[in-house]
């Protein structure tokens, strides 16, 4: 028997709560085209993202049974998404240029069922931009933030929230901004306390961060209730 | 008037929720005690972290007004720490060199009034001592793994728990493992979804994301409640 | 008289028992075909690595006499390969993309006589498909680790067999990963002792290492049992 | 003749404008030594940077002529400093470990003969800080950030100032912080237009850049007059 | 509602005295479109920075109503530029190759305003061109120095003139001047005083501090020369 | 119950062969103790390795019964050593400097019950030194190469020696070669065939990989000798 | 008048004594074009070096008058090259693939007159097959090696010759060898004394370097003479 | 037989016309003192760097038979030095930092037998005090430029002279120039052509590269001169 050249890990939204997804690049045509095979096969919802819509068209992927595109975030899914979950999630891009990412975000989040509200374009350089909009931000049970060159707005953002901030670095920019190393490093000093970061332009990984942590509400709260009641 | 060397964000905990808390690595000692004589004469409970035995000896700082330090962590409180909260905490630690930071995750949440369990030295070299204690873990709202060197811990615990997963890489080991960027970087990486990851070393931080996750089961639960029945 | 460009090492085999063979990478197209008009002159086996189809069609080298090119691995063979050594390598590879470097691996070794078992997409991710294998794992005399990303396979592979474990980092992920140094250091850094690297994307020589490897059954065994005697 | 260790550019100050200093760090107490001698002979004024108070107490240089040492900046003074020049420069300082580069800014600044304001400890972790100061920086003619860690500092005075922003990044913090190297890149990809940088802890460096800027009301005013009449 | 992709701060130049600009580069052409339909739309100036000739073409830019594209910089401006301004920067080049960015700070100070000299191919190699030419550059208000490779002409420079020198790094060059760290850092690390630099190739921001520079004139003279009559 | 600081893996040895052994440098001095209380009491054999001179005299170790220290390779046995096995290791060794890693690795091996053959101070500058004793080199079953600096030594003794060849870069050096990293990086990037690396200064991990390495011998032969008479 | 956008040092050669010559990378086609407009007008000889065969045909620079393109170096010459000077180079390369180096400084040797003599493909992985060579090698007054990856030939070459010995570090490989920082990092700390390094890939610089100190031959050689009869 | 745990090279001078030397630092008292006895049983003259002064002290050094010291360079000699050879090396440093260096190539020269002329504390922000020494400077055969920070010397000296110029980087500095790295960098990205780097700190090696450049004279002159002359 040939060893198969991918395993989908069926159980994995059972056991961790995570969506089952692919992310498709790095992976060659023909192991993405087995992956698809087995997926519509078994006619569970899936998530496909980083792939380009130049890749949709070079695969004929349009033509797949129950396939959408999204250009803006390079993702897509296969027979629909999950049911809808409680919670909300804000998603705040600091520029034009992190769109690409924050709409991952928000595709994964919105595949997974949860509800997604979107602050673009409200870097610090313009700092009445945010300070207008903290209200809304602050009804999220969860802030994503997604930023490049300095990302200093994870920062500025960790101190006016008190909810879960996850901050997400973007390889926009240039000179030293370029690749997201920067953004990273200055998430990851932040002076904000409990800011925690993904890798360089994983949006997906902020959403599934953001789906365990609306996961606590549903642990967390009766059983603590009852632990405080002993 | 003379300008002051420090300002403290009394309002902070109001705000976003985070323990009023002093770093005090990089503070000369003239500007550390005049925090503290703030800090004394307000009453108020304080965290400070990254305070070694040698400063409080060289300071005398034990003798200061409801002063306590750990030794384990080089964290101390000043007039004890906050209300109990609801929800629980695991701490897993990959090896015993990583227990300073591993117990200034500790130390932050039990003063911050969150319940902790500790697990140590499970590192995956040894996989089934960490899957021994899976259950327990999984019982946990939010898990902090802490790891060094290669950090592979991370990956493997965000595969096998639904909750949210904090990362804090360590500084300890040699070669390409010293200063901590090898575990930071392989958490960033992680082939597991959703886990986040906080700066080197950074207990602290991770403490403060599991305090601001916590609060999710507060806000999010009866609200989003409400939302489905719409 | 003109220097050459080239210098084949054809008595390296005899040397050091390593497979004649040529990096094609980084080679003009004209110094690669003066290596194959003296190979084929010469009729002896050559394997060829890095290789990609495009360079294959390009330069037409399907037409040449005794030439087969895989194209998962990139690799190829003029004039077949070596003899049947003993022993057995296990393959081990995270993820669908390590595939281009795990099958460099899987192809040099036959191309050398060594017997190979492969076990693909088995990331610690999802720790209990790489348990459930373990015990064919185990039966190899070496085993090759082939991951990207965070390259937690190596550490906790590192802790289930006795048998040497060579890690190979694959340059596969974006961000922090890109590239493959995390995946590199988090190797050269893991908790598992005994753990030894090659360059990232390096399948070839992780191959070289096993067949070294397995040369030492062939010396040691028969003079170590004379030496326990006297 | 013996080649000397040093060669003070005694002219300096007349050709480019910029106080007559001496860098302490790296050099030999026999070197500084030299130096302080042939200052003292001159009797002109100048300033001495990285002057920690110990080495000051080991060469007992409290006895010297005319010195002026200050503990928090490691500067000191030998013989006073330059007549006052016009011009205001804001100071301002993200943390309390900030405060040995900001003094040694305003400690630069005030030998050089310019007025100064120092702001300290208004980090944006609690931008409404800030943000109250606004209407007292905007009054200066150039401000110079001293910000570590994520330095996002910068970004936000570079949206709300229209004058020169010089920002300092400093080496405190731990993790990716340690060594200043987050807090430059981050001050260099700032997405504030026209923020520019000094190396790290270079406080000397920024208020000499200071003293440029302020020469540029002397020279650009009246003779750009003149031409927009033309 | 639909959230929009961009949010033009159109009070910037109000607040801080900057040109309105768009970066193009990073930003998809659907984006960049919906920019410029807005500025049209509005008609005061805008300059485009990073917007190769390719584009231009690409996007049929050059049928928009009051577009002007510069090849040399790769800038363009939209209804022409701001009114003049009092003040001389002098713009010096090392290289042939640093001409992309120099006039990047060229066209954005002309859009600006700003008169401006150009001092092209003057590297150190051969220290007497540049020496040559002093007369004219000491005449400036502000010099910026553009410089790839080991970017000397930033000491050289810094040691002969009075006036501000803003230094901006170029990515020109080959093996460690790749990339345009060395460059940034060797400016840095200037041994001249209060020499301030810019991201790597950031022309844009050069010409923005220059601006900001230029405003000293107006704001600190008057008012130091009253102060100073007090 | 308290949850202890370490967890011994007593079944390491049975499970993958390797030693027990501890790592004794980033450990309190408390919890050093802790581990070595109880070894003592289980009476097994034990390795620390990192453990200076200094330290056993501070903690008064000499004392602790079946304790004995090397100083050259900083590493101590307690209760002897593991029986002989089978198979000779060459450690060759490229300056005086490398001696502390070089014989970390000889030690290990002679605990593990490994025979040694050392070479000193053969580095590749002086190449003659090295190929007058290759002879004896080419009759051990596995070489260690420890080098630091330039490591050429790996390169030069992968082109002359059939047998596996375990690289150990060290951190010897200054400048560039700091640290380690070049050394490193030089070993991984390897012209010679098969030779794989360990971290820098690892020298147990290297005497590990030769204890897997040796362990094929036993395996391998008679089982593959069977297969190739099917 | 305007600006012209380069400035040849026609007195370089006078002055320094180096080849006149223009890096085409990294220059516009236009910039370029203007330059051997020049060149072609005042008849003199010039080296144009990293000019690739496409760039060649793209400007059709075969028609220009006294054009000659070498393939293999990516360098140029027009209208011939400079007079015969005393002194032999050994240009000595490790692979094929550093051929593309090894010729640049072969072709700008022969262009300044020098005589070359190469020996291509004679890494240290076959360590004998440069010690047969060593005969001829040691009869060059100036030693040039070019190598990537591991770059070890560099110390070897420094351990077998008493001339100078210039080694040009080449960006081949991948992995860890990718861009060549390996092969910089590993000639500059060498073992072998005296051995000097230019920028990766710099194989003009090189030969730059040699002309350099085949020039001290003519001076040093009579004045020394004289003062040794002193 | 005991493996000793040194090799001196004694037949180097002869086979490379290198100076018999020890780089003491990285060396245990132990061994160093086993190369010294050695040494002086020996009565050759021999050449030891980076020994500081508290190290001559701790050993007791100074009573050594033929021992002389010097502070400034931290190297010593025994047993004298080598007869003097023809040729003039002009030392140029940059600051007063850099002397440690800048001697250790002074004494190395001296120790070898070459004569040596000092030029201090002539870094390029006062240009004008290198200009004034150039006639100097070009009088000598070799000049070794001695810089750290931006290191700009190394430039502008090779746009001067055209004698080969050795620049060594030093570690003098802080932040982006701590360590070296960004004097390495931009030494070796030079826009002067022809300029050779050594590793950072290595005046001795910048010495014997000086060494083996000043036998060009010898050999190349009159066989070149023959060869002319054919």
């Amino acid at each position: 028997m040939t060893e198969p050249t991918h395993r989908l890990d069926h159980d994995r939204t059972a056991r961790v709560g995570m969506p089952e997804a692919v992310l498709c690049e790095g992976k060659q045509d023909r192991h993405l085209r087995a992956i698809l095979d087995e997926v519509v096969a078994r006619g569970a919802p899936m998530l496909l993202t980083r792939l380009p819509v130049e890749q949709v068209a070079r695969m004929g992927l349009a033509s797949l049974d129950g396939f959408v595109h999204d250009e803006e975030s390079e993702t897509a899914t296969v027979h629909g998404g999950l049911p809808a979950r409680p919670g909300l999630v804000a998603v705040v891009a600091a520029g034009t240029s992190d769109l690409r990412v924050a709409t991952e975000v928000v595709q994964t989040l919105r595949f997974t069922g949860v509800r997604v509200e979107e602050h673009n374009d409200v870097g610090v350089a313009g700092v009445h931009r945010l300070l207008d909009r903290m209200d809304q931000i602050r009804a999220a049970d969860v802030v994503v933030v997604v930023a490049g060159m300095d990302a200093a707005l994870a920062s500025v953002m960790g101190g006016l929230v008190a909810s879960p901030v996850v901050a997400v670095p973007t390889s926009v920019g240039y000179g030293v901004a370029a690749g997201g190393t920067t953004a990273l490093h200055a998430m990851l000093a932040s002076c904000a306390q409990g800011v925690v970061v993904t890798n360089v332009d994983n949006g997906f990984g902020a959403a599934c961060a953001a789906v365990r942590m609306l996961g606590v509400a549903a642990t967390a709260a009766p059983r603590d209730a009852a632990e405080a009641a002993t």
